[in-house]
């Protein structure tokens, strides 16, 4: 959340903040701006919301979706920056920052490359070893977190599908998105109640699903955000903050 | 301190440590990157200096010394984010953030502006009520700091020629900087012991000098520092943490 | 037009442009990227629409809406990068660049200030001296284009009220907006017929109105610019090519 | 050259100017500035210099030399933008803009990438078919540009080792730089007289050298141009135009 920047608005954060129990709100590198991380912090807070830290690349036009070749250390500042400055926020609302989750890209980097995830996770440990990283289910950021002596959320996506070895298949591969609600919902229920997750060659796969990836810039992100809330509940499960 | 981008080098931020006792250091805006903030940080830290935030508009190409129209919630916005970005690098690093000057052209605008002037304050206090706020000598800034509940320190220039209403001579008009070294000295020795600066126009004007505003990127920058920190200490007068 | 960037998309050029014979793109500085650059010139050209570059402040952020304190050098700079930039794309679309219209905060600034103005003026000779050069009806930059050689387009505003010296109501001034359609359509149907418009204190003030501005990020704006056209229609004024 | 930005001076392009015959001008993504381009064509056009466009990847943080994941599209269009806009200085002084040289991460993406290659050498075609484009000597771009009907300049150089297959050792790679003056001039020597280069496993191998890359960044950037310029003529080897 708290994407929009400047002049450009982009998702209905209020509008979704009602069916979710944590937020992840961009920094300003690869969305947002510090107005927008202001305002998007002070309304979380008001509906009771965990903060998390969004931290991106600093790619404001491929919004923090393109692969860029950082450095270990210049990783580690650009996340030890952006968190801190959205801690500071989060600390002006007279609330704490719960979480912290990379964005897009460097999400991506960091569940493959180990030195990229311990630059992260050592950043996240900086600002606090009271913070809780966010990572993709059976990645090295996941690893890193445990390593570093961080709590960690396994997160699984409700609208993205899944290959053989547990990855995400990439964005810009056919098939990569799971567009059907229902079909979103299905794969959800299986990988909360279930633990696994059916891949796009059809086999099972173990995962630990934590915390489920919501998009806020979708066109349908809270219909789907209140059809999915209400699923789980029927099915017993509720949702709390991490 | 700590105004290098990227492949761009600015100063020599070492060097000038050596002879000053407090930094302040850019935070991303008008200068400065997240790995250079991180590592100017370490190194003042390595040397015992009292860390301060050097929040500026978002204006690189300016280097922040533009005007900007910006917005009290913006300017607000702003601060808090670069503070809270560098007090987390100072964290890391196993020191706190003493305090927080504001650079360029927002130094200038709080220096004559109410409204912005209280925005800064607020955001200082947001990140830390124990932050010490450094404004221009007798300026809207210290008074916001105070009304804040914050401590303040009053700065003075060195380099800078002064009006009869205490103000400084915009660095765009004529006779604005004094260039003779000895001159620079004289004029700090002056503000120091007796609490007075000699105006343009030959006045002699009140002025609380809590702080002396040293620039880091200069030519000289270094071999100035060295001498004004000499005459001081000559003139028993001890550089202190503030 | 063409004030998309990146992931965040501002306004519907494409039904817009079937209500307007001219359009002002955007050159990267304020708005737009070189992608949506290239794509609004193509489509603009395969419309048959006059081209022209809108250049701006350096101020995504600000959507080059806030004053910023740049020399003449500068301008002249940066509006010769934007509008060459521009020139480029359309002469790759197989079509020629016809006009300039500085945007937003430079073209306030350059309705005042006859040294921005011809540093404006002069930017765009370089870039062709065949170019029109658009500015507010009475302006410093009216003037400014005359003495460079340059053809004018004097523009007035549907959506924004005048002061009795002819000047535009500053945005953040109360009153400054047109809102009801009606009463804008009104308004240039005046101005375009009788050479006039109503001032806010109810003065009759000449004008000339070569050009209408219709704002393209408006809620409205795809609306407004069909009633508009038909209103000048049935008033047996075309619309035409500048 | 021109790759000094606002505040922040890199390399002395005066001096460097006295010892080439034509220069590459960074065109404000990468590095650079309007101003700066504006004064370093100012400057090459009085010294009668070939002016060349040196577009890059829009990252002046990582100055252009960290690959970044963009598609052949948005590649053809910041090219355009950049070229034109420089073309636009060149036509402002007087002078035309002759070659197109792109930089670092750009460059290299360009040399083995046969799209991005074709969308650059399009780009580089819609700016004016009468531009030489400067690629690395073997490269997909050297074959683009042929393909898109434009001259083409071979380059090699002076200060990089080449591996057997004709490609530059990646600066990140040991043994990237040749940092001896001396072995620098006979390997350029080696290229121009022989057309052969000695890769870092000691075979020869063929090259074609029309133009030699010297960096306008180095420390001694400078006065390698001297020597290098005073061998090639000891030789009776000239230096001219593209």
């Amino acid at each position: 959340m708290g994407e929009s920047f400047g002049a450009y608005t982009l998702g209905d954060d209020a509008a979704l903040m009602d069916y979710v129990s944590s937020v992840n709100i961009a920094c300003g590198f690869h969305a947002g701006d510090a107005l927008v991380m202001q305002r998007t912090v002070e309304l979380a807070s008001q509906k009771g919301l965990a903060i998390g830290a969004h931290p991106g690349y600093p790619d404001l036009q491929g919004f923090g979706r393109r692969s860029m070749q950082l450095d270990a250390d210049e990783v580690y500042a650009i996340v030890l920056y952006q968190v801190g400055a959205l801690r500071a926020f989060a600390h002006a609302a007279g609330t704490r920052l719960t979480h912290v989750k990379p964005h897009g890209a460097l999400y991506n980097a960091a569940a493959r490359d180990a030195m990229l995830a311990t630059a992260i996770a050592e950043a996240v440990r900086a600002v606090g070893d009271d913070l809780l990283l966010v990572g993709l289910s059976g990645s090295c950021l996941i690893d890193a977190g445990k390593a570093a002596g961080l709590r960690t959320a396994s997160e699984v996506f409700a609208d993205r599908t899944y290959q053989d070895d547990g990855k995400l298949t990439p964005r810009t591969a056919a098939g990569a998105l799971v567009t059907d609600a229902g079909a979103a919902v299905r794969q959800v229920l299986q990988m909360v109640l279930a633990s696994t997750v059916t891949s796009v060659s059809g086999k099972e796969i173990p995962v630990v699903a934590d915390t489920v990836c919501i998009h806020g810039d979708g066109a349908h992100a809270f219909a789907f955000a209140r059809l999915l809330s209400e699923q789980l509940q029927y099915n017993n499960v509720s949702i709390k903050h991490p």
